[in-house]
């Protein structure tokens, strides 16, 4: 029996937190409505208090949801706390997410504060939700540059204020994998209280790390992954929705599964593209518009003969259509011949050969072959072999 | 004193197997041209046998470039062999690329052949290589899914025929950074004459774990990685150089260094996008438009006090501009009264609050605010202010 893993979607507040892809309230609704199809656990839809358009886009979002829970960010500031709690007045399952800095840069550089003083005001923030709001997950901002024994503290702190979620963000995408998740591991097995709150994953892609250190981290034992569509978030983003999403399906020997409904991810992928005005890169894992493209003749050789020679994910497990054979200068004679078959013409050896030179001769000045021009080459061939 | 990894950049030949990426030979010669001075050890220019075109790059690039290794892809068959040696021929140091599937699914559905026989044929190319080039380098296709213990007995065989670099490929971007690093550490410890060669590491991103794998190879003794400028490649593309280098460059206990200036990575980046009309998504590791942009309110107040707080590499580090601080209606005071010291214009804090309602107005229903619509909106606060 597999244990879950929860997937907390965070594209309406730390993905929408990009210069350049502020959503309206009514882009914001739809796109929760899709999460909520494609099966994530939670929505986080945004941080009130930061603008009047924000606190009516969560407020909105919470009375329309129905059974994904709705979260709305807040500092482990009153006013904030509160400004989240009216915005989820209406939700049938609302949950606060409150949290401080809990790292030296944090606490000295930018809180002006002391470690004694962070807890403190971190108490007070989760007590305080706790009493506007059943549900409180805790976030200790540069968890990843924290030293583990006074996050083991925090951690503890927090759980015993009420939490029920302890969120690690990995803040600035600095740690590597095998680090998040000893830290992970550190906090399973030094937070006395943990059995009574779950550790969530939040990890940020500066150094291209954010999946496998999500990874590493619910291998260690956290049990909700934060994450977003197309991996979109504030400077390199956060981790992928579906990168991790696809990571458990396909390595089942971890033995954790997710809600997410695979077969929809193409399809939200493109909306959170269209209306967030971000496009998503053509080589791009599971969701690129290349992620399925075979152009080279090995691999397409390969692909052609049995598609798991170069493929590990059937593209109609997330919603894309089928493996791709491109004709380029790169192809080969099997990829000739197999897109030939497509447009329903059968070539023999020599006409095969006399077709793949010429092939080659227009591939070498173009980046890709069409159909109509690979009709008109094969027919000119078949002409001449008619003579 | 750290030890040295390989980078061996496999833009043109790994990178330009993509759908509509095609480039000429003159821009071939001009990425070369630029991967060299970048400090890559060894740019693999391309498949001969494959084209013509691609022949005459190879041979072009060989005849240029006069301190980096220019390297040519070949199966491990005889004509590819010959062909790669042919347009080496100028190269003043060369190395052929030679290979084959070593997993079951490649050996049996795609070869159709046996273990003992493509060991057989891996010999003979390598042996055939040798004989025609200085440097040899064997892949192992699939090796990510090929077994371990006959996967050493490949290895050991390829470096008695002569290879003295080897390549372990996750072809189909399967592995958990952990099983890649295992995989190579099984090799390290298993194979009897690995002294006498270079485990390369060659990982694809199907998973979005590329460049964790890569770097958990190198963690286990792989001593080069090879890569793409922008991890552009077929599907959803290989490791990204300018991941992974910073990576070593952030995680000095790591205690691996390499020859790439890193300074050059934006520029670099962005010629390649440019050529192979690739585009970079905003929101990629290290040299998407919005690496170190910052538009949260949390995170510009603490950039604003001290950059590492939400930074860890210096953008100049890269050749990128330097962090920016945008302002959109997730943007605090802090960002605003920042921006408008960069305008020349001190607020006081009447000033302030009043100019940060009238900007969230304007932010709610913007995207981005503009210098110019910011200088409009902070003249209309101040003259209110001196009425």
């Amino acid at each position: 029996m597999k244990e879950q893993v929860q997937i907390f979607d965070t594209t309406l507040r730390d993905g929408e937190q990009v210069p350049g892809c502020k959503l309206g309230t009514a882009q914001k609704i739809e796109i929760a409505r899709e999460l909520e199809l494609l099966g994530v656990d939670v929505i986080e839809a945004g941080f009130p208090v930061s603008s009047p358009g924000d606190f009516e886009a969560v407020q909105q979002i919470a009375s329309i949801i129905q059974n994904t829970t709705v979260c709305a960010l807040s500092r482990a500031v009153e006013k904030d706390i509160e400004s989240a709690a009216e915005a989820l007045k209406y939700a049938q399952n609302g949950r606060i997410h409150t949290g401080i800095g809990t790292s030296d840069f944090h606490i000295f550089q930018k809180l002006n504060s002391s470690r004694k003083a962070v807890i403190e005001q971190g108490v007070k923030a989760v007590k305080k939700a706790r009493n506007l709001c059943a549900e409180v997950e805790f976030y200790a901002e540069d968890a990843g540059r924290t030293d583990n024994f006074f996050l083991a503290q925090v951690v503890e702190a927090m759980i015993d204020a009420g939490a029920r979620i302890i969120n690690i963000p990995d803040t600035t995408g600095y740690c590597l994998p095998h680090q998040y998740g000893e830290k992970i591991a550190f906090l399973m097995n030094h937070v006395p209280n943990i059995d009574r709150a779950v550790l969530s994953t939040h990890c940020h892609n500066d150094l291209g790390l954010a999946t496998a250190n999500s990874i590493a981290g619910v291998q260690a034992g956290a049990r909700q992954v934060e994450c977003t569509i197309n991996g979109v978030g504030e400077r390199a983003g956060n981790t992928s929705l579906e990168e991790v999403v696809m990571i458990l399906r396909q390595h089942r020997q971890i033995q954790l599964s997710t809600n997410i409904k695979t077969e929809q991810l193409t399809q939200i992928s493109r909306i959170v593209e269209a209306e967030m005005n971000m496009p998503v890169q053509r080589n791009k894992a599971i969701v690129g518009e290349n992620a399925f493209a075979h152009s080279s003749g090995i691999h397409q050789d390969g692909v052609i003969k049995s598609r798991e020679t170069y493929e590990i994910i059937d593209p109609k497990e997330v919603g894309a259509s089928n493996s791709q054979i491109i004709l380029t200068a790169r192809s080969g004679r099997a990829a000739l011949k197999y897109r030939a078959k497509l447009l329903q013409i059968e070539l023999n050896k020599d006409q095969l050969n006399d077709a793949y030179d010429r092939f080659l001769e227009v591939a070498d000045q173009q980046r890709q072959i069409s159909d109509f021009q690979l009709k008109e080459l094969l027919n000119n061939v078949l002409v001449c072999h008619a003579r």
